[in-house]
């Protein structure tokens, strides 16, 4: 499945959806649920089961597990069966189905509850002929925290920060976990990926390498904008280990790299994470960015008004113009 | 006030509370609210009105502003009154008042929105007459962020993990931020400060010297276990910038620093932190670890079994004892 989290708006103001992506429209999974439980099932709390089962809030979707997903997968089958036969409508009138074009994406779960990011390929890290990288680089997968409440989505403004020059994209992509856990083995780390999807770490390149100078963070350099998106892709509809990873700016290819060039995998990554420590459905955890997966390792900037394309085989595009530099 | 957040042991099992600390007693500020609505004001909906100005909840009060401030002052000036004249209890028979003994305090704020720690103090820093620190240590308040799921509170066990020989305390204190803000000036700065507490930023010493190297983080080093409380002082009944801090182990004072020697003042880090960035009520910003404050700088490292007491002046004392080993 491919899951979304879309804004609709209504005359009580905008409201925040989940949806699976079918035949380029939505799927209300939460509405679409309601009408399963309501004429298939006869069930007489349809709409109190479905806050429960399959809530509309991506998050809170996530942290019912197994039970949601497998939900969603009967709601998707049901709304397609009878899309077949009839207009599909809540027992309200209220819609199920919606065009790309009458929403707004939202990033995928729109606060994560945790954002960690690794740095998880050999030649973004610096290593070259000329230079090894530190033997920990090899022995650990050494991460940051970011700022999970400076996520965006599709199609939103990325802010240039007003204290910075140097602004670069990094082209990643990520997981969100999707169950609870703690010293969870490598054997059993794929259970608990509830999906992928593209992110970009939008970096002030001034401000980081003066963080990294003390030895700490980087925080303000990252910290201002991250982006995510266009959907959440479950596990089963991707091969994470061969997917092409290409950057455009104003349709200029600056990046063309591949998520199979990864050092370790997401495995060894949610082993080490959980280690001692308890992973929670909705933690987002990056990969780090893709070898030449950045400006700056091309020598070259983004600059106010630049399109971003940042397209993963098998998730899809995640375009953003870059705004204009804030007041100071 | 000092305000706490503490466990109550029922029937029903586990309820989480906030209350004030008034002659070592402890007033539920959501019950002690409910009763002034219901027998000051004869409010129909004191309970209603009370969950929303005065939730039981420290987070969820924070989110309430000043509102909720005056609320649990004005909830404090009546059950000291009725105190005098008569036992409290809530208008269904509930509990307004605590003995210390009869509940298990919690950190303050459970489970706080985030996590920065800012490394303020130069001579914990590594700055030395052998030694200077990076140009940009003194430009800027350089953070990283921790993990606000790994929160613990006084008395609470301090988990040594598995992957760690090299454990150490850090003694800091912190404060929560009390209202959301954006590009927030320093002369506006103090507003945003809901309170202090202390905190014990317990740290895998070897696991954080192998992050560093790798210039990112620290995070797996910093992230098992986080102690703070006992309590949120607010900033009328302080003085941040001449507090004691004392550190002793078993009973053995390790550190003996003050909050005075802190470079810079909570108003240039939360411009800083807020600046194209919001903060948010519940966000923590630690100071960074006291001179001295640390077993690494006086070359002793705790063990499993040792208590470890923090004192901080106009706080209070957290308390936590050292776990054993956990099993890898």
């Amino acid at each position: 499945m491919k899951l979304v989290t879309f804004e609709v708006s209504t005359l009580l103001g905008p409201f925040l959806r989940i949806g699976a992506l079918s035949h380029d429209k939505i799927i209300d999974l939460n509405m679409g649920y309601i009408c399963y439980l309501r004429e298939e099932r006869n069930h007489p709390l349809a709409y109190e089961l479905a806050g429960v089962i399959l809530p509309p809030d991506m998050l809170a979707f996530l942290r019912v597990g197994d039970a949601g997903k497998e939900a969603a997968q009967t709601t998707m089958q049901y709304v397609a069966e009878k899309m077949s036969k009839a207009h599909v409508l809540g027992p309200r009138g209220e819609r199920v189905l919606y065009e790309m074009s009458e929403v707004r994406l939202k990033a995928p779960v729109p606060r994560p509850n945790s954002l960690r990011d690794h740095i998880s390929f050999e030649q973004h890290a610096g290593a070259s002929e000329a230079r090894q990288l530190p033997p920990a680089w090899y022995e650990i997968p050494v991460c940051y925290k970011g700022n999970p409440d400076s996520v965006i989505g599709p199609e939103d403004t990325i802010l240039w920060p007003s204290f910075t020059d140097l602004l670069d994209y990094e082209l990643e992509y990520g997981i969100y976990i999707g169950r609870e856990g703690r010293n969870i083995s490598q054997d059993e780390a794929e259970k608990y990926i509830a999906g992928y999807t593209i992110f970009n770490d939008v970096s002030a390149r001034d401000i980081q390498m003066k963080e990294m100078s003390v030895g700490l963070g980087p925080a303000k350099g990252k910290d201002t904008c991250n982006v995510m998106g266009p959907c959440l892709v479950t596990p089963d509809e991707i091969d994470c280990r061969n997917m092409k990873m290409v950057a455009r700016i104003n349709g200029e290819v600056w990046t063309d790299g591949n998520s199979g060039t990864m050092f370790r995998t997401w495995a060894q990554i949610i082993e080490y994470a959980s280690r001692d420590e308890t992973l929670y459905p909705g933690d987002f955890l990056g990969s780090g960015t893709v070898g030449g997966g950045c400006g700056a390792e091309h020598g070259k900037w983004i600059k106010p008004g630049d399109v971003i394309e940042l397209e993963v085989e098998g998730i899809g595009i995640l375009r953003n113009r870059v705004g204009e530099k804030e007041a100071s």
